[in-house]
């Protein structure tokens, strides 16, 4: 098994419970094969043991980033949809560009994205949409980690449920287990409840869980509690969603019940509020949530409707308006984003004791950050410069299951030249747009 | 006079009222001295000709950013006042901080977040700080554009009505014009009517505007009309503030009344909304202000409540928490924010006619941007791209009043290395913290 060391980083931990940092300096960390193995002080290993010697030359180290939920490929329309509402978001713009979507785009778009992710620092990323044999093997060349589920409509019809169970199957531990696999139903109003039931049976019989999306506003919230007279959570629980562990994408529209509700359940949040500010939408009771103890996660949604994939900014507009949300500048303090942006999003993503921290037995899925940047001077403050000065290049190295991905910036595993020539050959084909020809219908 | 050209290029017009965008590809643009000369489609011009050849390689090039209210020289404290309310952030933090400034701090302070403006594109800025002829001492140095005000409390009593005078006095137009100068008292919840009174009469005898921070929220407007029988905006009226050029820092307690009141002066609103929402109170109503056609110019506050003095995140969180206000995704478009971030902060600054646009007699206060990065890709939307993708990096050569000041992100005027030792080595001293030796209380 190959031996890794990163020397003389500077390491920050992070209480899960988001009431402290500490922050270590003049550490080496070992690892062996794809986890680490030891942290120890500098100088107290010999290097020559290694296979490969990373000096930090005293940079930060932190555990890469986790995206509980995004639509990856989705980077292939970007900036085509722009300041419209929800409804004319869906189906004017999204859903008839999606209607021009191939297999292979997904290939090349996923690998967009996935560049984009690894050079601000994001290693795992919790994926929903289309034709993923295509997003798996975009995941695989690339050397990222990826929890994938193959999105699917109601309108597609039962055997849907049965095709994307085969791709969890086929998929679910490839890639060396990198690529774990979920079932993945879009939402509540856009699948029936037989439809649901029948995803959450595939889930339960095949041992894997749910990502779905619910209750992004609280328009859905009320316009199911007129259609079905339940709210879309109440939905989740009565076709058994939620007895698998289930991935909960936005929930801006949990009312106090729905909250009680999830308490009772596996359930993790995945939270993109650059998406609900770019919508027009309130954002999360994310405050509400930590007090139910509820896991939260960040997330960046699809590049459509968030423009990047970058998480420092999620994280950064989350701590920002969840103080505005709550009147004080007191509200989700310093640790507490970064306990989400760690240790929750592990959670979230459903590998709580193997990532989002920097200890013996996790996978190394690691960045190095350089914090000399002018926007980061005078540095008496290192949680605080993570949450609201970072720049995605501040990010220099990247390193996922034990495998140095990107190198002082430099991308070692793909031809990045190839992949931004792929997906500009296909952008004329892809931004052709007749609204009649949408994929679904949406009315909430 | 030395001439320069920029070839090859993409500019990007900005409708002075916001309702559009227009990219113009190939051009080559002139500079004769300070100013812009013409621009021409590449290829019609004999470089030649020019002492200095510029090739923008497809960039983009855009007007610099204007900052319309800062304290630059508080980056000394970045970092030391987190998660904290208004009262806290003021009295039991900042203010004492404040207590251990020295003259010469201003200098280095100053340098250091000129660098850092510098490096994300921001070309002028409107300080309003103490020890200003330090502060003026480094923008000549570095050749930044600045509008330099000398911060001033009523409790410091009549004279320093004079003292301040002295210094907008000496320092209009120095460094070859690049430097002006306004009045600066406080904000009306630290100066008295009569202390106001005097630094309108002393701006209206020097001929300049006055710089002040007023309705920073709703709780100010709220205790002034409890304490005075006025809104702070009405007591700046009624001392004759408002009859001179004024740029308004905040105004996010501004009542219906306070609009109609404003139409009727001279003033421009400067708008930080990363420190409003740090400090967790609701934003500015910004959609009233442009429907009474008030100018709006993107402003970073201090480093100690806004984290960095980049603009890009200004402008990004400008127009996403409008969105979210207004509770539309249509609301502030595109082309509005981008308007705003140019011709409304040039007229914020008072330079409507040579800044915030690239057009000839328009000072050479330019920019070049690369939309190259993977966060641009593919680049269907470069107004969007600038509004919801830039990172400052990105922002790679800054042309200040005709002068190369970075090139391709190599700083030209300034050893960043001394400025980053001068401010290390003072670090200890400055954050020395002892709330019963604060410069003022603040009580609202």
């Amino acid at each position: 098994m190959s031996r890794m060391i990163i020397t003389n980083t500077r390491i920050l931990d992070i209480d899960p419970a988001g009431q402290r940092t500490d922050l270590r300096t003049g550490q080496d960390v070992l690892i062996s094969g794809n986890r680490i193995e030891a942290i120890q002080p500098t100088g107290t290993a010999d290097t020559s043991h290694f296979d490969t010697v990373i000096d930090a030359n005293d940079r930060l180290l932190m555990p890469g980033l986790i995206n509980c939920h995004a639509h990856v490929p989705m980077v292939l329309w970007r900036g085509l949809a722009e300041d419209a509402s929800v409804e004319r978001w869906f189906n004017d713009l999204m859903w008839p560009l999606e209607n021009n979507l191939q297999p292979e785009d997904v290939y090349w778009g996923m690998l967009l994205g996935l560049i984009e992710q690894i050079e601000s620092g994001v290693t795992s990323v919790a994926d929903h949409y289309f034709h993923m044999t295509y997003a798996a093997h975009a995941v695989e060349k690339i050397g990222a980690r990826a929890l994938l589920g193959y999105a699917m409509f109601g309108s597609q019809g039962l055997p849907m449920v049965e095709e994307t169970a085969a791709f969890v199957r086929q998929y679910q531990g490839a890639a060396n287990g990198r690529i774990r696999t979920i079932m993945a139903p879009h939402a509540p109003y856009t699948c029936d409840d037989d439809f649901l039931r029948a995803a959450a049976q595939a889930a339960q019989k095949i041992g894997v869980g749910v990502h779905i999306h619910v209750s992004e506003t609280s328009q859905q919230t009320i316009a199911s509690l007129r259609k079905r007279g339940k709210t879309p959570l109440q939905v989740l629980e009565q076709t058994g969603i939620l007895d698998v562990p289930t991935i909960l994408a936005h929930v801006c529209g949990a009312t106090p019940t729905d909250i009680r509700l999830m308490e009772k359940y596996p359930v993790g949040i995945a939270h993109a509020i650059k998406t609900y500010l770019k919508l027009g939408h309130p954002t999360a009771p994310l405050l509400q949530f930590i007090a139910a103890n509820l896991p939260i996660g960040l997330a960046s949604d699809g590049v459509v409707s968030n423009s990047t994939l970058n998480l420092w900014e999620t994280l950064r507009l989350m701590a920002l308006t969840q103080k505005e949300k709550a009147g004080i500048g007191e509200a989700m303090p310093i640790a507490q984003a970064l306990a989400i942006a760690t240790h929750g999003s592990a959670r979230v993503y459903g590998q709580p004791d193997e990532l989002g921290a920097i200890a013996p037995g996790y996978l190394a899925d690691l960045i190095l950050i350089d914090l000399n940047g002018t926007h980061h001077q005078p540095l008496y403050n290192t949680p605080a410069s993570l949450v609201y000065n970072m720049q995605a290049p501040d990010v220099r190295t990247v390193i996922i299951d034990g495998q140095v991905i990107m190198q002082d910036r430099q991308l070692l595993t793909i031809d990045k030249a190839e992949v931004f020539a792929q997906v500009q050959s296909r952008m004329k084909r892809l931004s052709f747009l007749d609204p009649e020809k949408r994929i679904q219908t949406y009315d909430n």
